[in-house]
Order: C-alpha cells, then structure tokens, then sequence
C-alpha cells in the first residue's frame, strides 16, 4: 500500500476516541461494554483504509468489528469513511498487531479477517507474514473455540504459505477458493485493494480456518 | 482419459505376471519378497498409461515402484512401456483403488501419489473423489507412519477439494504449489495428461500431506 506522509493524522485519531483507541490504556474494560452492545466480536489485522470493515459492520449490524491497523497514515482513511457512515458497531486501534494481547482477552474473537496483507516475500522475512507461526499462536490465544481465520489475497507466494503455515499449526482449513471472483461463493465485501487488482484480472484466493475440535 | 476398447488387454496383462498381478491370489508374500528386494514402496493410484512411474522408477533404483490401475486398456499400455525398458523396481495391480487393502499390509507404504485422477466434478459423485475421506482412510492405513500423499492435479475444484478434505482428515499440507510449472520446484516428472495439459497453458497444481505425528 502507498503511504503518504500526512502530519494531521496522529492529531485526526486522537481527536476521535469514540472510533479510534491509540494506546492500551484506552481499553480498560471489554469491548462489550465499550461497544455498550451484548453482540459477538470480529476484528480485522491490518485493515488499511477500512472499506472492508465499514462495508461489513453496514452489512452485519448484528455483530461488533473492530480494525487494527500500524500505520497513522492509513487507519485515517478509515476514520474518515466512519465518520461519513457513523456506525455504532465499528471501532479501529492504532497498533502493531503483534500487540494484539494488549486488546483481546482469549476467546474473545469470533472471526478474524487478514485481507491482502504484506506478502513479504523473500525468506527472510517470513517472520512478518501475518500468517507466520508466531502471529498464529496470537490467533489462537485470543480466537474462541468456535472461532474463524478468513484470508483474502492475491499473492500466491503468501496463500501457499498460509496454507501451510495454518495447516501445520494444527488449523483444519475450509471453503478454500482458488479463484474467489469466478466461483459461486456470494456476499463477498471487497477491500479497496482486491477491487484494484481484481478488475485487472489478478486471481483471489480465499480461505477460512478454525482450530480443530 | 480417453478409452479404447482392446479385447486382448486382458490376456496380454496375464501373459506378464512378472509386471502384473491380477488378482489378490497373486499377493501371496510381501512386496519385498516378490521383488526380491529390501526397498521403500512408493505406489500410485490411478497409474493411467504408466509414464509417471516408469520413469520414476528409472531415475529412483533405490525405491519399489507398484501402479493401481482398474481399466485393462490402460493399464496396458503401462506394461507396454515396462516391457520395453524392463525395470526390475515397478510393478502394476489391475485393481479399484478401493481394494488397496487386498494388496498393502499397514505401514507398508512410503509415499501414495495420486496424480491427475478424475475430477468427479459433480456433487453426488464426490465420493468417487481419490481424496474423498473413505480413501484417505485407506491410505491411513496401509500408509508407513513417515509415509506421504504427492498428489497433482490441473483441476481447480478437485485441488480445492482435496486441500479441505485432507486438512479435515486430519493429514498437515506442505509443499503446496499452485502454478507448479511455474514454480523453483525440482525433479518433476510429468504423466502423460499433464505434459499435453500444462502445453496448453494449464496450471498444474501440487500438494504434499503427511499424518500430523
């Protein structure tokens, strides 16, 4: 993703507690009652500019989402959109995702969505993939048993990766589509990413996961 | 595959009973006894017109080689290939894939390949799938506890398919390769249908899975 240098940004997510949290001190209680909704939790890792999540919590007004996303540049692209749509069941946190127990009890997530993260592709860098064994020990800690991993990408590299990666941390994997935009599969919600690169005729792969019961 | 009706297969393939065995009658003793060799067994399912395995078996000495083939038109042009390059390593059965255990004790089997097997597209014929779960749980069992399912396929849903149900089996992915021509991997020997596919511009898709130790 292209990131622009914009100096308003940090001041714009401060200024909007009611959307954004931008430290963990902010979460004191759980999302529930910050929500002030008894509704199930689904959070997306690496949100980017949040059409996905705003589409989503228009389309899903019965559950709570929530975007985490590092960089101040682009989570505010996010908050604009919110603002326009002012939802009551979205939220985004300005964090690393490796930070993710800062925020999230265990088993508080009922779905967690990675759409066209960073592919990193050299070996060297596996380490970063957001499906690397070390985020998937964070998945799962903070997954309920019942719950799910959705993927979304276009790098091969990264969904062959994946694919093993979850398969060999013991996820079971399901609704495996290897070209999501020519199958029968409905009510996908595009980020502005695969609605980019889609049109230009990359495949998407998808895949759900959950942790075998 | 293509079928040609040839009224002599069946004799010609009991005329060889050094290359073929047609009955379980035949199975008196063990592979390696009737190799007369102490080697791992690598086997095929659906070995086709037999160009997968005899070349394997000419570029792997070290390894026992058997094809499951259940068509005699078929299974007929396999023995024609050994017969010409005689390998002392390959073996066929004519058999259904679903009497595997009239023919492998438990643990005997290092690697099952399943290469470019029907798809069986339509739903109510899943179960003729070679990786619908009542297989897999034939392979389980003649599968040595090290052993390994190579499978290869052009067939997208077929592949989609398989990644599900050996992932819900309980077997872990690796390896995966969604474009193998187009991939660094090593040594891949193709079968007929694959060579005339992958010319015409389809992608190969690739799979190891192996029993989660």
């Amino acid at each position: 993703m292209r990131l622009r240098h914009k100096p308003w940004a940090k001041e714009k997510l401060t200024a909007h507690p009611e959307y954004v949290i931008t430290s963990p001190a902010q979460k004191k209680t759980s999302w529930q009652e910050i929500f002030g909704q008894e509704k199930v939790l689904f959070v997306e890792v690496g949100t980017g500019k949040g059409k996905f999540l705003t589409e989503m919590a228009e389309a899903y007004p019965e559950v709570l989402f929530i975007g985490i996303e590092k960089y101040e540049s682009v989570l505010v692209s996010a908050l604009e959109k919110a603002l326009e749509t002012k939802p009551n069941n979205l939220r985004f946190i300005l964090a690393n995702v490796a930070d993710l127990l800062d925020y999230f009890e265990e088993n508080e997530i009922h779905r967690l969505f990675i759409n066209f993260t960073d592919p990193w592709p050299k070996k060297r860098h596996a380490k970063r993939r957001l499906t690397h064994p070390s985020f998937l020990s964070l998945y799962e800690k903070v997954l309920h048993p019942e719950g799910e991993i959705h993927m979304k990408t276009d790098n091969q590299g990264l969904f062959e990766y994946s694919l093993e990666s979850l398969s060999r941390y013991g996820f079971t994997l399901k609704n495996i589509s290897l070209d999501l935009h020519r199958s029968e599969f409905e009510g996908n919600v595009m980020t502005e990413y695969e609605e980019k690169f889609s049109e230009q005729g990359a495949r998407i792969y998808r895949l759900e996961a959950f942790k075998s019961r």
